[in-house]
């Protein structure tokens, strides 16, 4: 038996297909299983059709689902004290070397059972679903130890069966140096290259992330682990650039990096890199609004350049403890200068590229059935009002979920 | 027959009783009617009370319910598309002197019906709410004539009918000059305090409210104004300092002004007149972010002279159409320097006092049985998760009503 065939009419639809809204009044959709098989006007829609399922869409906006393409969202512990502590002057890298910060949560994951992290990521990404998203990134990061980056890695991956929610893991072992490493930063970074294949054989790896800057890893030492993931296909991303310039965006795009993360510090030369390599320029206004940042991303020299521009959560415990994707596209025009449609684009299409995936992210035949339902009239308003908006309706291969 | 006697426990209650947190864990609330008669430990609560209702609460945390001491809820029309202009580059101000902003919400609002209007504040109204909302005050000032303020001032209490959140109306013909007075601000003062008395006599107006900026109106105008709300014995509050120092925060503070908002460019002459009158500080962080401003409120100098701080969402569809007021405690402490307690204060205690009301804003004995429940640990939490934060339960009156 082949799944119902399902028309979605009175819907205004910000198809997204050729890179502007590509608006449709009185617009219909057919979708089948999990994808999308016409796109259209209603009054266009073929006769004859034996539709089985039918959803009265009042008028409502229709999106493709949102795409978080830049997560942390598996660990245990909160931060709330740090957080406080830090909204009275103490700086993340004074307590990143205090032992606060990453370290914490590191401790507080590494001690949680593989239920208790499901349980906390599964109500995060439900929230994250509540407003709209259907497609997340989830990397490790906070186990830092071979059997705790395993298992939140399969934590992540039940998150996808749990939620219907499409899930892509990234291994993220470069992201701190843990403590049983303390001051042998090449030791641990030879480790992550020998746990890498092994997470990869369990299948539990769709792509390889590291943070590059001070605080954390050189670009040689970045540059190690790429060649790894190189030689198990694995593609590759890179938190860049975010505190200050360390030349990882172009070493990054040297690997054919799918996407470059953060970006306040990127140069020219990053920039020209991302453009030949097609990686895609990631923006966390979170982490940058927490931090009270004031240097920008070069948006205008990205935008120029051509270089495709995502916007993420950044969900994490330390900076940035968000879970709404539209107030990060709000954000990002707020705070970094993009349009609406850029910002739109961000969180759909763009994010879709930044994660390799082409088949979402647009209104299109052959597309995810993958929607985001909003009772607004027109796209812009997605980032106009702010803080408190949510989605009518989200569906999931075809599914209403939410 | 007497309301019934309800206990709410498992709850950790952060009272905010002593002007802190005032925790308490396991702690039990008994409220009758519309009021709190008993707070306190579960295990300390008396015996041999015939408990009618139960609810337990799951070990979540308590707070007051929220208090939205400044918002424009009242108005049709959407401004998005001003909005991705703004975004673009053009300033409030421009796009004032343009004929946008102010002008065409009242072109809108001055069309709209009266039940159009409540459907569209009441919506409004229900988001607040369900973010934890319980008491709010709704100005006037999208009419800008006296149909049109008395239309919007009787939605506002039809919004207190409808959902039954406690609304406090406030006057503010002095909001802005309508085309039809455009070069006859003097005219318009007079109209305004002619209308006043009018609208007070049909029991619409709570307080007078006005803007006193470079764009908008002089002290010596609102001084008339004030003047004529003095004489009816209305409280007033005033829109100071917001984008330059006009010395309206101390004019206010002259008639004894509930609150005075917005406040980046208060002097310590004005925060001297504001300790004197006890006029409470309200911060409006969802404007400041918006406009992209960059001088802040004098957070430190506020404190030191003990003038009270509140946070509202000053809701608006030009500066700040957010319906998040935990999203703005949020942005108070990340923006603006505040404590996550100052911040919780602001949204409920100190928010209350903006409204005169001394009957809600903590977990008392006789005050309003209007709670909102989190899933939380820890009060600091508010301010630490941003963008999704919403409560379980909200309780107006003693009764859930979201
Ligand atoms: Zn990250
Ligand atoms: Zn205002």
């Amino acid at each position: 038996m082949s799944p119902p065939l399902t028309l979605w009419h009175r819907a205004r639809l910000a198809t997204l297909a050729d890179g502007d809204w590509s608006l449709i009044d009185d617009g219909a959709l057919l979708t089948q299983g999990a994808h999308i098989t016409w796109v259209g006007r209603a009054r266009e829609l073929p006769r004859g059709l034996a539709i089985e399922r039918e959803y009265d869409l009042g008028g409502a906006l229709v999106t493709p689902g949102l795409v978080d393409c830049h997560t942390h969202l598996v660990y245990a512990g909160c931060r709330a004290t740090e957080a406080a502590l830090r909204l009275s002057g103490a700086s993340y890298e004074q307590i990143a070397r205090a032992g606060g910060g990453i370290r914490s949560t590191v401790a507080a994951t590494r001690a949680a059972s593989e239920e208790a992290l499901l349980q906390l990521a599964v109500q995060r990404a439900r929230t994250l679903r509540s407003q709209g998203v259907t497609t997340l990134e989830i990397k490790s990061g906070y186990g830092l130890d071979l059997p705790t980056e395993a298992r939140c890695l399969r934590v992540a991956r039940r998150v996808q069966a749990t939620l219907g929610m499409s899930v892509r893991t990234t291994y993220l072992g470069a992201h701190a140096v843990p403590p049983e490493f303390e001051g042998r930063r090449d030791d641990y970074i030879e480790a992550v290259c020998e746990w890498l294949p092994i997470l990869h054989a369990q299948g539990l790896v769709d792509a390889v992330d590291a943070f590059c800057e001070h605080v954390a890893f050189t670009p040689a030492q970045i540059g190690r682990v790429f060649a790894t993931a190189r030689r198990l296909g694995l593609p590759v991303k890179l938190h860049a650039e975010q505190l200050s310039h360390q030349g990882g965006a172009a070493l990054a795009a040297s690997f054919s990096a799918l996407s470059c993360d953060h970006l306040e510090y990127l140069d020219p030369a990053g920039i020209e890199a991302m453009r030949r390599a097609a990686t895609v320029a990631v923006l966390l206004p979170g982490a940058y609004y927490l931090l009270r940042e004031t240097r920008r991303p070069p948006v205008a020299a990205l935008r120029e350049a051509g270089v495709p521009i995502a916007v993420a959560t950044d969900h994490n415990p330390g900076t940035s403890p968000t879970l709404s994707l539209p107030l990060m596209a709000h954000m990002a025009c707020v705070l970094f200068g993009l349009t609406p449609l850029e910002a739109v684009l961000g969180i759909t299409r763009h994010a879709a590229r930044a994660l390799g995936l082409h088949d979402r992210g647009c209104l299109a035949v052959g597309q995810r059935a993958d929607l985001a339902v909003w009772a607004l009239d027109h796209p812009n308003e997605l980032c106009y009002w702010f803080g408190h908006l949510q989605p009518e309706r989200v569906v999931i291969a075809g599914e209403v979920v939410a």
